[in-house]
């Protein structure tokens, strides 16, 4: 560790603290898709979904500016913006998911989802997939298996089996939602078993830390019929699809076709200012309210609702939900057209997309996409890695990404692949 | 409800959310100690611990503004300012607490500090005091009785009775030290029976919630060498008398002349910004980075860390805490001058200031200290109630407080006092 920075983040914040890459890019600048080191050198964001309308959008900054400016105080008095902001969120999203609590974070609003689950049924039980992570709370971190919880899982706590694309549940892609489905189902069983009950399954929509299998519409109607019929709740974790990125849906449960109790939100929804929310209906709204008095001093005040109504409004003003759709799509078929043996499969949605790496035998390759990761980084690409094994190459720009960004994506990727060896 | 803010904001929030008075502020604008509601109306904020250095203070406006429209994206590249701010936060505290976790907000903090305790004891077992508020996530609810959780109370879970001015533990001022010392003995006792182990005892230097009673420096040795026969933490959240409020100490548990082994931190860090932080020293936080691989998105984000870095310059450059000192003994020894047959203490450090009401016999005012807060609402003065029975007055203004501000505070209360009765 010779980098003088890094030695300070360590002497300051301790061993062990998640980075990217080894030695990681020390970054002053950002701009749209781009993001500048300390030397100058210009790097393509292929990775970041918090700067959702792109970094420093001048819009969304000058929002923060003038608010901050203005009045920046706790939640307990009234205050029209977040009223504003509320009504124009939940507009988009149908199904009576009609009322909202803001917060800061996407941890903050799971942790908030699961007790909203456990006050409206009465039970404790919760359920996540088994290769997942919704957040770094006490609470949610016992539904993560990519940061397992300090003291194990607790009993009221089950991980079904998450879908995959290249190794499906249930043996094959057709076979995947009914066996899915009856994982959940075995589990609601053990919790009612254990004494718990079940409250509620929390998943991301799009699958997204498990590595966003390539799902069709409806996978999930077998599970969610039996979710309903236990008497439990559907806890979408919108953090990673919502907010247009899938193109061709405003949220990932639209694009799947199923209707969420509860929707919560984070990292993309004000551009990098910490807001999150949860939104559902009345009904559950209610019970959540009467059982515990919650309090947020930050959770939507004033700057935090600038922040958030100007990135839905950039969002539309500059059609990025279309832009999205299209540039992914044009992206999706360049990334599908590159050739290489370890290629298993290119897959994805608008501007959330991913390439698959295994071996001949079908074992992941794990270092070779790590490698791959580098590799673009040298070429002044970011991009990140996911999936059970961390072998998938994942794309998750900023939404104003354009096809020329795409172009010089695919180029590099393709020249990287060419020179990229698999580790021995 | 006729306000059309309030009914909207039941239609978009839900039922029971807190507010302040029954017919809240709509408060539109804040400068210093300044609020000014839509009716152009201007209040003395005698209440606000958020806007620390002052609403809108425009050098934190201006260190939020440039940096956002220059870089803000998460924690997992390198960036220099947040390795400063820890630099200079950590150079206030003292006894190796020398390392930080950069949260959103003080429930964040203290569900971070409870894990760091049972991390490095290897035990579940926590304390807090029967009458407190540490904060709104699932593990940090549990703690606290002015929101108690939903699912009721862990057994892994124990309160102590709470410190009190007018009703000491123990019977008198100077039993009250040992007897709470006691009582946390025998709730280690309680949680080493029942098989959890002792991790912690979470506290608030000043006992914030509790109605901050006076307490003699030294107050809690005894409480601390129990701790520490047991193995076991002391979390000290700074949430409410850190960053200097108190007057003659930057922190409370400097104040109180004890060495806490985590510190919290939340509300007034970044002047309204949600930045929280957990700091502690390197062998708890090397076990806790261990056991749990932690990271925030937002938490320490170019624009957090540039929040707070300001907050910290206006703090020593307009020297507010000298401030908080002067004007907080001023305003002390003037409202120990009000006369009034139901003022039973007036009592606090700094800019933490109370005035506690009891009828003839020694019960509590509540009702009393509620029309007091409304009066003061109505010459155009906020301030809040604290205490288990609500009938303390709570006075917590921003930081740049001044001696006309208070003079102007003081002559409204003596009106108010001398105008209100007591309900029937």
């Amino acid at each position: 560790m010779t980098d003088p920075l890094l030695q300070r983040r360590a002497r300051l914040m301790g061993p062990n603290v998640p980075t990217f890459y080894a030695e990681p890019v020390h970054v002053v600048r950002g701009q749209g898709v781009w993001l500048w080191d300390a030397d100058g050198r210009r790097y393509l964001d292929c990775y970041n979904n918090v700067p959702h309308v792109g970094h420093c959008h001048p819009k969304v900054v000058e929002a923060i500016a003038r608010q901050a400016a203005t009045l920046n105080t706790h939640t307990r008095y009234l205050h029209g913006a977040v009223l504003d902001y509320i009504e124009r969120l939940t507009a988009t999203m149908g199904h009576g998911l009609s009322q909202a609590i803001m917060v800061c974070t996407g941890s903050e609003a799971n942790d908030v989802a699961l007790r909203m689950a456990q006050a409206a049924t009465g039970a404790t039980g919760l359920i996540a997939t088994d290769n997942t992570y919704h957040g770094n709370t006490s609470a949610v971190s016992q539904l993560s298996t990519r940061r397992p919880p300090i003291g194990g899982y607790p009993s009221h706590v089950r991980l079904v089996p998450a879908p995959e694309s290249l190794a499906p549940l249930g043996g094959s892609p057709e076979a995947q939602a009914g066996a899915f489905a009856a994982n959940v189902a075995r589990a609601i069983a053990e919790l009612d078993e254990a004494g718990h009950g079940f409250a509620g399954f929390m998943l991301c929509p799009f699958f997204a830390n498990e590595g966003f299998p390539t799902l069709e519409r409806g996978f999930l109607d077998p599970t969610v019929a039996v979710i309903r019929r236990a008497g439990g709740l559907i806890l979408a974790d919108e953090v990673q699809p919502g907010f247009g990125r899938l193109g061709d849906a405003f949220w990932g449960y639209q694009r799947l076709g199923f209707v969420p109790d509860v929707v919560t939100l984070g990292k993309p929804m004000a551009n990098g200012h910490p807001v999150g929310a949860v939104v559902t209906r009345p009904d559950i709204m209610a019970e959540f309210r009467t059982a515990f008095g919650y309090f947020n001093t930050f959770g939507g005040n004033p700057v935090a609702a600038a922040a958030a109504l100007a990135t839905l409004d950039v969002l539309e003003e500059e059609g990025l939900v279309g832009n999205a759709c299209e540039v992914g799509a044009y992206l999706l078929d360049r990334m599908r057209a590159l050739a290489h043996p370890m290629l298993a499969e290119v897959r994805g949605a608008g501007l959330f997309l991913g390439a698959e790496f295994t071996h001949d035998d079908g074992t992941p390759a794990t270092a070779f996409a790590d490698r791959l990761v580098e590799g673009l980084r040298q070429r002044g690409i970011l991009a990140g890695r996911i999936g059970r094994a961390m072998n998938t190459l994942k794309i998750r720009p900023p939404m104003p990404f354009s096809r020329e960004n795409a172009d010089f994506l695919v180029d590099a990727l393709d020249e990287v692949l060419a020179q990229t060896e698999e580790p021995a």
